[in-house]
């Protein structure tokens, strides 16, 4: 079949790789009919992170299954799935608490969680292909009603971007009526966006220096801060009485740069705190990684940041870290585009073939202007 | 009337200062019969932080009602009372929700949270003294039983120590049957570590290197972690089957010291980050400033410390910090008490009268042995 | 001063009564310029529960701050404030946990919670009135933006049917994507059928008989169920699968009816546990007393039902019931209102000057169509 | 092989059955080495509810793991494990959210929820017998530590009082300092002393009549209320300031008594509203069924109970009812068990091989002094 093959840093090619295979009785083997680009790919595309030469990208897919092993005995053939990107074995005891995106199995012995085609995150291969291996696939794949074949690009989001904007307002603990500081207008900020308008915030501040991303913000309701215009703090403390917003969430990662425009993975952490009020919560779904070795610095090459404990501390604040366990939220998001309540889609900008994926990467990666959220289709021709 | 007096680092005296009156119409005065002297006195006597030449130590009070104002209703003059270390006007919108820790109206605009002699906190005077006034007494006294005339070592720590170390316990989500890990095994430590036993926690690990602080962890069921024998981040896996335990708590604060016995604010916390497990969740109620002209490097000067997010990300963990809500907890510490299910007195090395405060500020900060913790008796005799 | 006084069922007139005093410190007097009906003040106007004659009703009420005891220090003279129908004292065991509907203090001895204007819920006069009292005014009195003189209708909800809805969801346990069935569309269940939207339900079902009640909900993308039309269970059912909602609220209380249209206390609750599925919640916020003089049978005099325990243990449901705890929501709902994303004022159907208070009952006890909601203006000019 | 077969009314029997199979590549074949007679058992074994002759009794089930189906990778033979009493398929909408009590797919449609030998449970064989077959076994088994072959009489009580007990505690919301009355000083009434003693509990009262249940109540620092010594509701009263209890748990179910001794399916329910404050929460484990055709009236042979919705709406009480999933819980108590914080085994009064069921199941149904609770031992051999 035709894949997503990484060769080494900016270097992914479409080429023939194995068919996937059942290998044990709770397999699943799905056609995969959408398959998104990430921002978390390209940690691995710019060669940041490890990804090893040969294998296959994709963790967000959706598809229909074409084979099952002789142990699944919830999910059919023909049945339309959203695979969470967590790969999760549903009995080890994170699993069975719902913490999904720990699961004790999947990895390596001693690591927590698992993903498709994501370095660290286990051996996995990618959706970005034309067929995928869902493991453990009664627990892990959500099945979709019948409208998903004809709005994929919604219900694509729910294996991962929906969820984990999702998961950054639920870490920072939002409210009906409170006011929601994001930082990071790209996808999963847009989503963060989206869940706290979803979820009645009162006031949702996205702060980036886009236009292109501000301008998604500003259609489904949130208020765009440029910071291209100026301290993004002093600006949502301008618009809550000096006081700051309730709660906040980090969509950037370690890749944030300060104002100046210098990588610093602190910049956006330390802002937060400074951003929202006393007693108020973060969630931090951006990506933070315990070794980074191209980092500008020391103890940023240590995946260590100056973080500001001093004002966080005396703030009385909290915060949430890590990876988003998709399948506490897909059920009931996935209810939320079936109903009509919410088009996570419209932060699409291309649909392309699974043949232009290259393409996609390059601008997805460069941040052109309007590239703002790329969908592969393996089923779709190329131009 | 006599009262304990900072004079500059480490120069206390007990001297004459004006009585306490009823300044608003929802004031009490209380008459002290017991008050603690508290680590986190500790850092002002050390000159630290600041705190203003003439003013009056102490937070950990209770006493006896001698006058209340004429908008007082509950709290009756002759009742027994505790008095939280926040002082909280019990209407602003912190408060409402119980977020007494930071109160929005008693200290100065911008700033939450207030406590009785402390700097930065407001103006209050503290209750090393022979009387106290208590504001919004209503709002902010807790009534106790007539048995604490006659346990007033137990009962005076509901002012801060034993609901500051139940905080740890909540922040860190500690659930009956889970480890939890306490870096710090002084008095605050000791009451995280009674609550975590009286929470059912299944193993609690009290990590310091003080061997009469380690004993006490033990008498009360805990598992001591000697830090003086080697690195506490193995202990604690080793005991854990190489997982670390479930949540944790940081009682040390920015004076911590890393395992050479270099000032390190970031020490405990990066040791927390790998002492707990994924997905583990740790609580800090150990002390972090926002500025620290006295600390050891320039990170830590402005507050900051070198903290290990990208660890604390990867293991998908959550921290919580700040001061202690203390109403949130103290009406059903006092009831644990009464009814006789736990004596957090037995930490209680020294009583001491008033007098001899200095003597007792002394050897606390200088953790001599056997020092564990003072309470101040303004009723007894100087020996 | 002009105030709606009861004298027997059904017999109310707008007399004139003592202007309200500070009685205490603590207190505020408030020119009322909104006060509306509620259902529950029905109860008392039929004469089916016991209020004194000569007492005056009111619990629904806005107005502006013109005098405050010397122990008021935030709220002040000028401000406009929404009252909750809960009067609470701030500092009982109940209201310092949020629990303000059933403060300790504002009853009999015995008995917690109060209300203004309202039998058995203390002595505190109602504000369908020129004036209101309002004790405890630091804490009871919320605090609204300026467009409040504008958009009274709206704030005006917040003394008691948004909250109140609001709280049938949040005993409901509603969470973002799932299913509720509401049993009961007046005034309280339509904003539990707000509160549900606001909180992205997938699917909220509003249950009644009355088609202008049904059209309101319809409004706001609420799903009506015509009980008129054939058994509402079963039309639940056939729109969920045949599985039931996610969760109920009940908002009718013990005068509900059954199918036939006879008076049957335990018809509403008893649909709702057929209603909601294995493991559903329901939240109970429609009135239930303890005695019932004017009830049709035995059971219900006594304040029992003949309640579908069989069936609820065996699905594994739970229920709240009780009051209201208004300040628990009102600050995040005044939010709602002020930036404009949610208007409760949808519902209203009459504005009436304070005299013309009996026309407003007479016609809204009959459920004449059109009288979904009445708001009373004392200083609007009589037509 | 051996096993506790029903005949009819109070009519069981050892007896040959087939053993049993890996009917699917998830199945695990386990040898039991305790198995408990349950209070619910009794209801079966009495004929109030339908259990088909032929079927074998037994759902709390402790044992060796012997076969493994070819898809379960994490218990291996040889392993002790703990079966919760709950047959549930772990990946349901239902089970994925921890309610392993409702899974959808191990009953027959519609039916939530499923048991080993129960009636109406599911087709699931019980295990009073030498051999278990469990389903879904890598979900529904609980690993169990070495120490598990020597103190069986512990670990066996995971499999549901335990944990039942636990669960009265968690739905009726328990709090450490609070204070809990429980009804029904049977097995999992006195679990939910243990439970509630563990949580800290500042008081727990256990009302019952039997003094060899009392006095096992005592021994573990509960307050026996005896209610053959008058009113338990106002003995609660006078041990609570007259408020009552913050909490309570219904231990007792459809069969409970009135103080006159007469069946009254309302009699603890009522009571448990009346001896718990204003805002008391109430969990009810004690089973309640749909249809009870031996009911001594017409309202509780339909499953109904004269309930006294209107003095728990007035109190604003909450009720959770229905089964335990046991295994949101038996992971933690596991380790408390393994850890020494508490021996459950201290009810068992008899072990009897599995050849002496019958004369177990007749003296545990009288009531027989002293029979408090019942373990079989299938490996043990008769006297």
């Amino acid at each position: 079949m035709k894949a997503v093959v990484y060769h080494g840093p900016r270097d992914v090619r479409v080429e023939d790789v194995p068919d996937p295979k059942i290998e044990k009785p709770t397999d699943a083997i799905v056609r995969i009919t959408s398959t998104n680009i990430c921002g978390s790919d390209l940690h691995m595309y710019e060669g940041r992170t490890d990804f090893e030469p040969g294998r296959v990208f994709g963790h967000e897919n959706v598809g229909e299954v074409v084979e099952v092993g002789n142990a699944v005995e919830k999910v059919k053939v023909g049945d339309m799935i959203s695979a969470p990107f967590n790969v999760s074995c549903g009995h080890c005891s994170n699993c069975e608490r719902g913490l999904t995106n720990y699961c004790e199995r999947a990895n390596s012995p001693g690591i927590a969680g698992a993903a498709y085609g994501f370095a660290d995150m286990g051996p996995w291969q990618g959706g970005q292909a034309e067929y995928l291996r869902v493991p453990w696939a009664d627990f892990d794949a959500l099945r979709l009603p019948e409208d998903a074949r004809e709005r994929q690009n919604d219900y694509v989001m729910l294996s991962d971007i929906f969820p984990t904007g999702w998961h950054a307002t639920e870490m920072a603990g939002l409210s009906p009526g409170e006011t929601c500081v994001i930082y990071g207008g790209g996808p999963v900020g847009l989503m963060a966006a989206l869940s706290a308008t979803l979820k009645s915030a009162s006031q949702v501040f996205v702060v980036d220096r886009h236009p292109d991303r501000l301008k998604l913000a500003e259609e489904i309701g949130a208020i765009p801060i440029d910071r291209s215009q100026g301290d993004p703090v002093q600006q949502v403390k301008d618009r809550t009485n000096g006081i700051g917003a309730d709660c906040g969430c980090e969509c950037v990662g370690y890749q944030a740069h300060d104002q100046e425009g210098n990588e610093d993975n602190s910049a956006t952490l330390n802002a937060l705190v400074q951003s929202v009020k006393f007693t108020g919560r973060i969630g931090t779904v951006g990506v933070f990684i315990p070794q980074d070795p191209g980092a500008p610095n020391d103890l940023a090459k240590q995946g260590k940041a100056a973080f500001d404990v001093g004002w966080h501390w005396f703030k009385g604040q909290s915060m949430g870290h890590g990876q988003c366990p998709v399948k506490r939220y897909n059920r009931y998001l996935r209810s939320l585009i079936h109903e009509g309540k919410c088009k996570p889609s419209w932060i699409v900008s291309h649909e392309l073939p699974l043949e232009q994926a290259a393409e996609g990467y390059k601008n997805f990666d460069a941040r052109e202007r309007g590239w703002t959220k790329v969908v592969l289709k393996p089923q779709m021709k190329a131009a």
